[in-house]
């Protein structure tokens, strides 16, 4: 995948070089990012998804499941700008590092504007290049045209999914369901059910092997979702490449912040809607919202969430024939997606 | 091509709908932008490159040419975010249009920040529906992976040369070699060389007609862009969609200023040093740069360059054989494209 991933950038980078070197900045600014980390859930969902149908492991595969690294790049380097995130996988996001180039080149104008530009067009190109990478991935044309409807699916999707989030953030307050909905579509289809699909349309899969992935995709992605929301709020900086906190800072409405509120007494309602979604939280702050919302009951609800859908995910998996090479390496991915210490 | 960008969206934004009423807005953005104007050059250009070839008019070259549009909307509806434009083709710009939303809708958080949300993921969609479209406009899967060459190009080098405008008008004072790269990049490949080739692609045109239509589309493109350009600082409001002198507040690094500041006696060079970029200037400002930037000579000097771009670009046509329909068809585009009164 890494290969992959490198050989693709190293073929669509250098004509940007040949058009100025101006662009410099751009190529190496998409290589640093795909290249730098991630956890490949996606292209790994796509890959077992086609080796799922019975179809052997081939370069082409490798190199259409990287196209989901690359339409991840565009999500996320989009999804900083329009959060305003300063930090992404441990590193300064993309429109912060075009910010930091713009101060140094001593450039006129606000470096911050110039930054979220940079952003835009970066992540527009990381989208242009994902279909490319599905494109030349080596696939006959036939296939090609099969996977994209799966692939134009995906991609729309997604960005709904953002767009619903977006919204959610701007009403506040919302509720659980609410907050399950987005996670369904920013998350659950797009990490892991519509992999599962792309890869299995590569295949030729069967329809009853396209159900079951819906059966086993959708619970799975909101397991997923669900853990991220706790990994948001508990978790290691060091692991998650956020700084701790600032998921409640953004006052990000996830399905754990609807349950804590949901559930809180009068005390834990008056320090939630004290201290969360306070972009000046400090570390003490910090360790008070995260006790309170424990001390709900919320996080025990959402782990006891998380089981249940992981169990109703692996039961989809269960019956439908597939490739058992295909079959323990998802159950593995599904322990993966859900860990705690992800 | 109205209709067939009609019938594309009412295909392309119900699936929306079915996830989530808050989607809707993003939905009827879509249908506003795209069917609300715009010369639909490149969809013209792509479908004469095709009929040149010799191939007959169908509803598949019509579909096709139509994602070109879908492209220019992701074009420009980030590129408003990127400079702030309040308006576009006489309609508040969608950045604008979702801000208002927020502030009706008495949602949280900053009606500009979300407006600006929206439209960089209205505009992924479109860059996303572009490609759907061509890959559902009828053509075989073999004729779509030939043309894909062309179109993954063409959509890098108009993000490519997006950027080096942003890069351009931070450098500032850029000189007017400078400001022709930029034109060639943003302007010349993107409207009318790529459209060309698309179309002669989709025809299985020789390599003669391609060599033809970079000889024709490139100085034609540049020239079109000079017409923009002048169009920009001189252009009746009514016809271009923008309000006037927004160029000139805005410090548009143009070839036509790049002429003026060469040119410019040193009283001439003193009032744009004062007035050229100030978002401040009022109609007399912009009333006095006008007239500064033509007693330079830099007006005669760009209807000059157009004259002689327009005359290039019809002596490529000339030779090489192609249907007679498609290069008089090309011909008065030609004309349509450089002419004052776009």
């Amino acid at each position: 995948m890494e290969k992959a991933l490198a050989e693709f950038l190293d073929e669509a980078t250098p004509p940007l070089m040949r058009v100025a070197e101006e662009l410099d900045p751009l190529g190496n600014a998409a290589r640093a990012f795909v290249l730098q980390g991630g956890k490949r859930l996606r292209p790994l969902f796509c890959y077992w998804g086609y080796r799922a149908t019975g179809a052997g492991d081939g370069e082409e595969i490798v190199r259409a499941a990287a196209a989901l690294e690359l339409l991840h790049a565009c999500a996320l380097i989009h999804d900083d700008v329009i959060d305003g995130s300063d930090t992404r996988r441990g590193a300064p996001a993309v429109h912060r590092k075009f910010a930091a180039l713009h101060r140094t080149s001593g450039w006129r104008g606000d470096p911050e504007r110039f930054g979220e530009a940079a952003a835009i067009l970066l992540g527009d190109l990381a989208l242009i290049w994902a279909d490319a990478a599905l494109e030349r991935s080596g696939f006959d044309a036939a296939t090609i045209q099969l996977a994209a409807t799966v692939w134009d699916a995906m991609r729309v999707e997604v960005m709904c999914g953002q767009y619903l989030d977006v919204v959610e953030q701007a009403r506040g307050g919302g509720s659980a369901e609410r907050a399950l909905r987005v996670a369904r579509y920013k998350s659950a289809k797009y990490t892991i059910e519509r992999p599962l699909h792309l890869g299995a349309a590569l295949g030729n899969g069967t329809d009853e092997l396209m159900a079951a992935f819906t059966g086993f995709g959708l619970p799975l992605g909101e397991a997923f979702q669900l853990r991220d929301d706790l990994l948001g709020v508990y978790g290691d900086p060091d692991v998650t490449g956020k700084p701790a906190g600032d998921d409640l800072r953004e006052g990000k409405r996830t399905v754990l912040v609807a349950y804590a509120v949901e559930s809180a007494n009068p005390a834990q309602a008056e320090q939630l809607q004290a201290r969360f979604g306070d972009p000046q939280l400090d570390d003490d702050g910090v360790t008070v919202l995260r006790e309170v919302i424990a001390a709900t009951g919320a996080v025990r609800r959402v782990e006891q969430l998380i089981v249940d859908h992981a169990d109703e995910s692996l039961r989809a998996l269960e019956s439908v024939p597939m490739d058992e090479e295909a079959r323990a390496a998802l159950v593995g991915l599904a322990a993966t997606a859900t860990a705690r210490a992800l």
